[in-house]
């Protein structure tokens, strides 16, 4: 399966991604400090976006096989740039958060383990060049 | 320096994604045929956007330097998804496309050469897991 976007320049440092797949556009941008004016998120932040959207989707769809409904389920995803070009991300920490009554911690651990280790190809593509920690927090 | 966003479902799998150095939201779905409603981008899409981007960036900025400012300029990324899971990318094409008068393609090459070997460091995540290829494209 192939796909496709178009990433177009409109100014500046200011470009609008289209999606082949649908209507949406995004508007990407950098920030002040390297001629940007902050008017989209920068390139780097929606990798960040995309690892934490692919396993959350992972974890959401094979919980609700299992039964399992957080109250709240969020994925808060950090990482480190290097400091020499070219930088990327050369670690990231990924925290699940779920909050709930009786959340079964089992079944969240396997979810999550799933999605790490067989379901999430953002993951499989990043853990190449970085250091990918996870923690399950889960709050009553 | 550290990046962080947070991506917290919302309901189905619908996801919003925080990002937490400006104020903007980006909603991401998944495909109907998975349980989505297309909301929203899909978190591999976004990871060709960030792909596209951060090598668009670097190649306007680096072509603002040679004083070349082109009429036109669109960066198309086409990923290829593995069939087995986890899907990814495993082959990318990147086309630099330009449009202007009198465009100098010695420096174009150079500016697009400079972002895939020592700027971009989504490409230098990318490129452990995925075939990049790119053409460059000029316009008149």
């Amino acid at each position: 399966m192939k796909e496709k976007v178009d990433v177009k320049w409109q100014d500046e440092m200011a470009f609008e991604a289209s999606l082949h797949e649908n209507t949406q556009k995004i508007m990407i941008d950098a920030v002040p400090a390297v001629g940007g004016r902050n008017l989209g998120p920068r390139p780097k932040t929606l990798m960040l976006v995309s690892l934490g959207g692919c396993t959350a989707m992972d974890v959401i769809s094979i919980l609700k096989k299992m039964r399992v409904t957080p109250d709240y389920f969020n994925v808060e995803v950090e990482g480190e740039l290097t400091e020499e070009h070219p930088k990327y991300f050369h670690s990231i920490t990924v925290n699940y958060i779920f909050r709930g009554k009786d959340l079964p911690m089992d079944k969240i651990e396997k979810a999550v383990k799933l999605s790490e280790e067989r379901y999430c190809g953002v993951t499989e593509m990043l853990k190449k060049s970085s250091k990918i920690t996870s923690n399950i927090i889960v709050e009553d």
